[in-house]
């Protein structure tokens, strides 16, 4: 497939009281967010929302339109508190059903693991139209309609089913970046920084802040879709520090 | 104050590339999901954008609209791409002034520290009419204007923040939660989990899946505002779960 020079991007939809509630630390947003980067895609904007069927289907509809992506984890196990299919369902406007491949899986996942129950069939219902992302843990598979793509919230099981996926989706031009870390404070250097962001166009960069050891530090990020331009802006960045920090570290602190 | 029986809900947006390029993981939406929970004030959403003034302002305006509170981290530091502070002011409608405490609390900061310069200045600058949120460990402070929080995006400087507003926000009943953990897996109790739920009104029953070890397991979480209510439907699911479970950990795994 040839490199395309324009942006993709994704969203994505955490679902679960768990996380809003504090009691699990996602670790979802991070993992998607490094995968999607791997596949030329940005993640554009991500939104933790309760197992309510209303703020998954605001949620789908809102991201969806505007992205060309949209990545849900969590809400598709065998409990009643498991809607993510129902509302996105309804979010696309088409009924569920009982997806035969995604049955068979699952005959054949829990034959040795005390049969297949009513509540072990709901993990087969998909909207219908959709194809299934395997699960390569257990059983349960995630589900692809359109541009959507729907997946287990447990982060190992989420991580085999982005495994699965690697390579599929279409990407845009690369996103390039450089880091240079420095003990400096930002505040000392925002001149600097505004000034070699404006002096080459195409680059971005940002001023990520720490505190440490009882003291300020920065990691300053370009990036760009264009090498040439990434270098130079992180020469010209890197020689400004230099003048201030003699510390400052290409490769980030 | 007395204690209200209506439910106070929150909504938080993180702002940054820095979460989004899955560069920097997020710890800030399980500390303030914790700490609004221990001031009886649920979260009810959680959204991440870009350093881009038009999504802030989407978010703040949207979440402000149906939440008692909306709390923000990052970008309000000195550099360009920093731009919370400009984007809730024009989302609000007010223009954005030089706070006086704020600009004395950066110069006795910045005395030893080299000086307040203009990029530091930056950090004095708010919505007209806004209190200010102490920062105890660098000087800048947080800002609150009406319902908003702004907030540092550096988790350690977030958590002074947070412990200066500790016991100022009104909240309403506490929510209450009993866990039970087991190594059964969920889609062999979930006619259990269902039925318990509906025979206890007022209490909801959140199943949260597990894989370690190489296998699978669930805390089954019940939550309720009413302590005889959450206590009747922890014991029936304790002896439900007892019967197929006798490992099942009331405490949970």
């Amino acid at each position: 497939m040839a490199e395309s020079s324009r942006i993709y991007t994704a969203a994505l939809i955490v679902i679960g009281d768990e996380i809003l509630s504090g009691r699990t630390h996602d670790k979802n947003i991070a993992q998607i967010a490094g995968w999607l980067g791997v596949q030329n895609i940005r993640l554009s904007e991500v939104r933790v929302v309760a197992d309510v069927t209303g703020a998954i289907i605001e949620a789908v509809n809102t991201l969806r339109a505007r992205n060309d992506y949209v990545f849900t984890t969590g809400g598709i196990g065998p409990t009643h508190d498991d809607i993510t299919v129902d509302a996105i369902a309804e979010a696309v406007g088409v009924p569920v059903i009982v997806h035969p491949e995604a049955r068979a899986i699952l005959e054949e996942y829990y034959q040795t693991r005390g049969g297949l129950n009513d509540a072990r069939l709901r993990m087969a219902r998909v909207p219908e139209g959709a194809e299934l992302i395997p699960n390569r843990y257990t059983g349960a598979p995630g589900i692809k309609f359109q541009n959507l793509f729907i997946m287990a919230g447990v982060p190992q099981i989420t991580a085999g089913m982005l495994e699965a996926l690697t390579g599929t989706l279409e990407g845009g031009a690369p996103l390039l970046t450089e880091t240079i870390g420095s003990w400096v404070a930002e505040s000392e250097v925002a001149d600097l920084l505004r000034q070699t962001e404006k002096a080459h166009a195409g680059c971005q960069i940002g001023s990520y802040p720490f505190w440490r050891e009882g003291r300020t530090g920065a990691n300053f990020v370009v990036r760009s879709t264009e090498a040439d331009q990434l270098a130079a802006c992180t020469r010209a960045l890197a020689e400004g520090l230099a003048a201030i920090d003699k510390a400052a570290v290409v490769g980030g602190i």
